[in-house]
């Protein structure tokens, strides 16, 4: 089986970290296809980014030559995966989904840990239209700028005081808000004392199963397959 | 004042119209700076495209050089709006939300009738996004495939129909749910003797007041000023 | 255009205040029609001043002979408004559910800060039966005794407390929770650097919305015109 | 112990056909103290009705000078409850959360049948501010007009046709949302197969409960003593 | 009337405290009928333990021969209620919805105290699926140890300093979220000045409320009589 | 890997369908151990049985000496996985919550069907207490007594005709809403063009994936460990 798997940003280096979590999530004869939009924001901090991100990573996935049995968008709060159901015949798994709907059996309420502050209102959007907001406590922020976010080691701290408010709140699991952290799970759950999802791990295994059983995207209404028109994914010229 | 406003599509003709709405509704003194996205899909039919939309939208807002004092996001149900709110210093009204809030003023439960019936679900998530979704009854479409739209005839007869199943689900107030289809409003308000509320109308209106009453978008939390980074808003070479 | 503006309690200094609030929001030729009820309460603080005042408007509304073209409700949180739906034939708007709608356009989330904690339920009741509580994040009350608010500065000081609760609760927005506190909105906003809307002067700007895209309530349903019978409207003899 | 039951309107006879109710259902030694307010509606029927219907109840209530244990308020839907818990030291039961709380022990889920449509709205907006209303799958009115309904035989057809609407929406227990139809509760039952509650009975029951068991309104944040005010109850004059 | 109370645990000792506190609140000619289940947890906290007892309380229905004419299930937050409903013809009351809806009454919001923070979640469920939630602001538990609970004095200081953690979220009322602790609604009222329900109490006074009605459980839809069949109630052998 | 599935009653024979159905839905190298309780119901059709069931099945997991690393509940509405979750220290999957689950990936809205009409709010409850009913559109039984299920053609028929009832309610993502039937998901699937899942098949992918990422339920408030106790599991004697 091969999982196409997504970044949402134009940063290889952030590519090659989502690709490594995604091949230690993966079963034996899983493979994974990582890849990276062609055009974009760098990183997806907010709603601009995100919906720049979007157009990009539909572009993308449109643009794949290489067959796939299932892709992965590996962009925590970020949007497309509607139109990725649309555009595509295999099964679409988002990471924010994904994390949650794992999270969800792991204890009677989760919480999310992210960056930037910013990009709280995006993810609970994205976790409410997915109908998994009831379960949901808290997301919450680190309160770091974004240059502050480059000490790795305060980035840690303040994500790890992030999760303690998220348990406060009462959480029982957390959801790691943000792909690329490798690591980061295992070690604010040996903290806490509570299981961490990461989302990129969740949803390649969500994808396997989805190909697995012989499921897809159902094409009766929301998402049946796009009409056929011209869209110009570029300005002219 | 000058409002900009902006169809969701790259047809020009639609654009027209939508000026033509626009410019009917507005205060006198208002100036009206229609525009259409340099890119994106012909028309705007479900996921794919309104993600594609809304980032060619985006783009064309970052681009527009003369001054303007507010925007009107003239694509019913398109993405996009928290994007433009994070970008642009003026305020930013959607059809969408705009016929929500003057609709809610009219009757205690609303509805929207649309086009076609893929686009039903993405209207419910902007308006549920928006915070207005508990005062609607129904989003109904019109189960006319695209090609049976080209008909005007049939197509108006079929959106009658669909004002009927929304005022019986409940609906003391209808909203039209597309834009660029000048003089229906009337005409459905006619037929079924309930008020009918045109997005383009209620946006220009709304757009008017917060900037005659000197309010713009909050800064503080999910709307501050994008981080400066590189965004690529197309394909390289 | 002219608009009807009633206050909610037969305090006339508090008319004159909200009078020049309208004035300073309206249109150019809008003309402001400002009138204190012949009874009720002289300040409405709770239920059962609200419900006195509701049936005082009500007889205020159906007893004025000038003309006008919409009314706009001055009592923040105060009931009323769907008798006043049924009664008129022209657009009426109140400033609680006006407020609110402006502030759901200037940012993800709204909060609401007014005088006397014992009306915090009031304006949630009224902002949930308007549909518009989804966005609410909090109504805070400044928890001054009502002999404490006649010293003005500790109440401005008491609101400004409030209003930085409102925000740590996350609101992006703030609403000013009472009327004829004329220059208030715009000195909280200078010191929180947040956007705040004062409801006389949104529901002003709606209501000339409506008139003058020709919308008025709707008569199916909900807001039918009251059926004739004998409504006594005081005690007989 | 001795509970004043008040009609919402003025017709003495709808009074007296309440004070029956109130006496079949009441436990022996309970004394029944039934009041017709001197003002207000002579039947109430929508929003203005009931704005006007509240006022004129809490004018009773305060007016009334014979002791009483418990009050409770005979308008199926209408406004006051809250108000009437700011006045008064005793315990105030409305009929419509009666019934509401006594069929929630009886089913899964119930439904209410009430007389004429437009009454709908405002029950379902009572049911929602007394937090009842998540278990209520439907509020359906008769059709019939307000002429119609003074035939009794055509009346009594019309909510049978009601009632079963209501339960094919999933009402596994009807709720009868008018005062003053005795007997209609038991036809309907046995016509149907399901409990019907009768909001005056639920009522009387658990105003007797609450006084058995010592307990009456919070004064804690909502419902605190009104403050001392002037407050003019009619027209100067 | 004879109203059988069924304790949830196998302790005699709290089965005599139940059924003190429900002679103490039943009126006059009532009969309480007190039992404990023959098998189950010794004390129900948690899941585990909850759905033991309602096996063993629904086995202990079933099994009783004295005639009964309602039954109060005396275990806060634990399951069963549904299926004692679908067993029995007679009504059924559980304290926790019987505390809930006679709160209701008394203030806008209302509260839950309980023993173990580990029930607070079962609390909360059962609430909801009750339709009792929406008023409900907070449901906290003292954060003692099991065995800290022995001591009678530190769990009475630790539920007073629970107490005040519920009105502070908003509660103008209290729950007693725990059978069995006769008298400390008496002192936390005192204490806190606002009202204090206990479940038991308040159960026997409806469910005599529902017999004297002449009402019982809905036998449309979910709680039909039990289908007949082969139900083993213990391990073979 | 080794994954036990516990069927909810005692009939061995749909204890072997369950068996059949998660073997040919589990991994290569995953190993099922299929087992049926020693005492419960026969079937699980209703509030009773479900609570009696929960009971036996908690017994069997607590008296299961082989070794697992992991647990399928199959029985669809039913209750227990929460107790299941506190008594054990591997992961616990629901088949009701996995096939809402998966479906959620496949679809904007689902629906369940599922056999008899009695059932439908169980499995409502079970999805609302799991946070995932925001996106079921309708739980629909055949409307068949359980002596018509015996017939299987008709059964089918039935489950068809229902199915249709929730794809017209809005369902894009069908949910079979039983153990035990296998082959019908790709038979209605079949029929109705949209995707039918299977709870067994969903909960025995999601438990190996819980395992092969190192994740288990959260001990951290509601599912901290059984108190350890005098638990008696059968009557004395």
């Amino acid at each position: 089986m091969r999982i196409l798997v997504t970044n949402c940003n134009t940063t290889e280096a952030m590519t090659k970290e989502i690709e490594a979590g995604a091949r230690a999530a993966a079963s034996p004869g899983t493979e994974i296809l990582a890849r990276t939009p062609a055009w974009g924001p760098e990183s997806a901090e907010g709603w601009l980014d995100s919906f720049l991100s979007a157009a990009a990573v539909l572009d993308l996935l449109r643009r794949t030559e290489e067959p796939f049995d299932a892709v992965v968008l590996a962009g925590f709060g970020e949007h497309g995966r509607e139109g990725a159901r649309e555009l595509l015949d295999v099964p679409v798994v988002d990471i924010t989904e994904a994390a949650a709907h794992l999270a969800s059996l792991l204890g009677r309420r989760y919480g999310v840990v992210t960056t930037l502050d910013r990009t709280c209102g995006l993810i609970e959007d994205s976790l409410r239209t997915a109908g998994l907001a009831d379960h949901c406590v808290a997301v919450v922020g680190t309160g770091l700028g974004v240059l502050e976010l480059r000490d790795e080691g305060r980035t840690e701290a303040a994500m790890l005081t992030a999760a303690r408010r998220v348990r406060d709140a009462g959480a029982e699991v957390l959801v790691l808000g943000c792909a690329g952290m490798t690591g980061l799970d295992r070690r604010l759950s040996a903290a806490l004392g509570v299981p961490v999802v990461d989302g990129v791990a969740a949803a390649v295994r969500l994808a396997e199963s989805l190909v697995a059983l012989g499921l897809t995207t159902s094409r009766a209404g929301s998402y049946a397959t796009p009409l056929p028109k011209r869209r110009r994914w570029q300005p002219p010229g």
